[in-house]
Formats: structure tokens, C-alpha cells, sequence
């Protein structure tokens, strides 16, 4: 990584809390909450999902009903399926037999909070380990800024989505890139934790929180590095898949 | 480390900008601005200076001249000395030869800024690798919730700052605390650094800051540890020694 004065930034942004820092229009943005939207996000594009429509509210949620019956609503907050809503944001709601083809209406505690702040970002993307590689294989051809905005949990900072991002700096290093501070800790933390990422998770608040939950399986599941290919991107107010 | 519900908790603010969502009156709040700020206060105070008086604005610490004569002000912006003041945050300023006796006024960056935002916590004092071991026996001894506030810069992220906290945490993590997200990361951060801390921070961009400044002797006498004991504590609008 160099100091070229040409060369695109690459940052982490260690909480939503902190976007407004950011000129976000200059930036590709890729969303960051690995447990458990965004790889259900993943997941569910990869599954044939026609499209994934994040909101913020619940209620913004809950009015899709009466726009069409064909929409699946998923409502997630604290970690629990919304009463009254179709799912939340397990990644095992998110399988060919439940998604193909549909479109999915969902509001999450943190994930899409993070991506409505990053609205004016020149494009937004969806990452998470399943989709790493295809993820990084992307953003390397894009020549452009690259902020990696973390979910955390409520505006709070999260080990989790701070090592995904590391992650993902891994695989750009590489390349001519300027990293902030934020990128060089991200990093520096996925070279700790990586050899056994779960393992490395289990100390931290958020894991036992998800534990009390009961969605281990869920937290298994969305460390799978690699699973899926596709990338969603935003378009207009829906995430599709980038082709 | 563990889970009890009566545990303190040993919590890091990673940048001020993140000082609301903690509720910091339920804290012992500890400042940390190595590059310079904190070094400096905790030189200073060491030194024999009455009392350190952080303002958060140039125009506020100007205004102390006209009230006496015998006030130092120093004033820093952007890591230069601003025009028309005794000094700025270099620990060389703060001998004994110049403050001993002395009250300093003093305003810079982020070091301030990070203090006024704490204003209500139970205790405020001030952190720096000068006065690591001294201040974590103190730490130790409080049997309260301690927040770590990286003061970082202009609100963002700095790696000097999380690894101090880091450095702190080592210390307190054999006691009975318990830590969060940012304070786990901040302590394997401080893992993979603390062998040689300056060749680690080499890599940042303040680094690179700094040195453009010139103030590469600066950095290397605020990385020295234990080189004093002096704990500044917040009393009312003065920084003073705490006894």
C-alpha cells in the first residue's frame, strides 16, 4: 500500500455512528453486518430473491402488506423475529424454497440503518464472509474510494463486522490502496482472530448476546467464508443482484 | 475477565464523537491524547504546574490574558503552535523551567475537545504512556465502571490512542472487569504493537502527520513509559495533581 496521492482510499468506518465523517459520495460502499443481515442479504440474493427492499422502520415494513400479498416482510429487532412478520433476518429464511423469485421487504436493528445513512455513496454493495472473495474481486476493478461501513450494534462499534472488514483489506492490500487507521486496526485484528474466527468471536459481547438468543447455528452458518458468489447492489430503493 | 452482573465495566470510546452513547456519569472517564495533549498534562503536572485550564476554543484561552499576566497559554490547531501564544501541546514546553508554579490555559484538536464532551463523569483524569503504571494502580483501585476515551483525531479513529488503551487494559484485564468490544479489540491491537510501538505506528496516517510537522522527537519522548507518576484529575475547571 502506497501514499500516491493518486492512489483510492481505503477506510473503515468503525460504526454508523460515524458515517457522517465520511464524504460519502466519493466512496463505493460496502455494508457490513455480518450477524445477521447482510448474509442473509447474501444469501437470499444468491437463492434467486428478485430483490431485497431495506427500510428503516417497522412500520415502513408492515405497509408493504397492503401494497401487494407478494411480498415477504421480515422484521428483525434485538435479534427476534417482529411478531407478525413473515421472518426476520436468519440466514435459514433466506432459502430457494422461500425466496426464489420474491421480493423481500426487511428492517433490521442495525444493517439497515447503516445502509440508509450511506444512501448517496456512488454505489452501494452488501458484504459479508460468504460472499468475500467474489466481493473483493469486485471492488479490486472498480478504481474508486472504498469505505467498508460497519453495522456494529446500535451505533456501537462490534468486533464481528470490524474483522469482516479486515477481511476484505486482506485481499486488497495487495493493491494500490491508502488505508485509514480504522483499515490498518481492521486488519491487524482479522490477522489475530482469523485462524479460527468463531473461536475469536466468542469473547465478545455480541456473541453471548446471540447466544442468550439461541442462533448459534445462525452465527455457524454466517462464518462460512465463500458459500455464494453473488453481490447485492442497491437500485433505486431495492438490492438486486450485480450483473 | 467475566460476566458478573456486579462486575465494573472496562469500556473504550473509540473516538469523541461516540462519547453519547455512553452514559458517562455512570463513569471514571480517562483522556487519552498521546500525541501530544495528554503526554504533555501529565509532563506538566509532573513538572510542578499548578494547574492545566483545557478550553475548548483559541478564543476562550486568549481570553485569559487580558483576566492576569501570569497564565501561560498555549494553543494548538492542527498540530502547529497557533500564532501569538506562548507554546503549543509539545512536552517540551512543559519542563519545570516553564511551568513550575505556573497555570497553563490550554486549547488543542481533539485532547479538549474529548474533555468537555466527558464533562459529567464521576472522575475525569488524564492518560499517556508517561504515566501508564501509575495510573492503572490508581485505576484499580476505584471499583468503578471505567470508560477509556480516545480523544483521536478530529473525531475519527487513531491508532496511538486505542493502543494506549490497550496498554491500560492490559493492566486492569487480570481484575475484575468487564470489557467490551472496542476495549477486547483495543487490548489484541496493543498485542500485535507492543513489541516495538513506535515501528508499529509508523504505519498510520497520523505518522505521517507528524512527521510532516517535524515533530518526530515529540513522538518518541510521549512514547516513553513510566517516565512520571502524576495522575491530572479534573477538579472543577483546572486540571491539578491528584493527592
Amino acid at each position: 500500500m502506497t501514499n500516491d496521492t493518486m492512489t483510492n482510499d481505503l477506510s473503515v468506518c468503525l460504526t454508523p455512528a460515524l458515517i457522517p465523517l465520511y464524504k460519502v459520495d466519493d466512496y463505493v460502499v460496502v455494508i457490513i453486518d455480518v450477524f445477521r443481515a447482510t448474509s442473509s442479504i447474501c444469501y437470499g440474493i444468491e437463492n434467486g430473491a428478485a430483490a431485497i427492499i431495506p427500510v428503516s422502520q417497522v412500520e415502513e415494513c408492515a405497509a408493504y402488506r397492503e401494497k401487494s400479498q407478494d411480498y415477504l416482510l421480515a422484521a428483525e429487532r434485538d435479534g427476534k423475529v417482529v411478531e407478525g412478520f413473515d421472518f426476520g433476518n436468519s440466514p435459514f429464511s433466506y432459502i430457494k424454497e422461500i425466496v426464489e423469485g420474491k421480493t423481500v421487504v426487511l428492517t433490521t436493528t442495525n444493517g439497515t440503518h447503516a445502509l440508509h445513512l450511506s444512501r448517496l455513496a456512488k454505489k452501494i454493495v452488501i458484504g459479508s464472509f460468504l460472499n468475500l472473495t467474489a466481493l473483493c474481486n469486485w471492488l479490486k476493478t472498480q478504481d474508486e474510494n472504498i469505505l467498508l461501513v460497519c453495522a456494529g450494534w446500535k451505533n456501537n462499534f462490534n468486533l464481528e463486522d470490524t474483522l469482516f472488514a479486515g477481511a476484505v483489506i486482506e485481499q486488497l492490500k495487495a493493491f494500490d490502496f491508502k488505508p485509514d487507521d480504522a483499515a490498518i486496526a481492521a486488519n491487524d485484528l482479522y490477522q489475530t482472530g482469523k485462524e479460527d474466527i468463531n473461536g475469536y468471536l466468542k469473547k465478545t459481547s455480541h456473541s453471548e448476546r446471540l447466544k442468550q438468543l439461541g442462533i448459534e447455528k445462525d452465527i455457524e452458518f454466517c462464518l462460512q467464508v465463500d458459500l455464494t458468489t453473488a453481490i447485492p447492489i442497491l437500485e433505486g430503493d431495492k438490492l438486486v443482484k450485480l450483473r
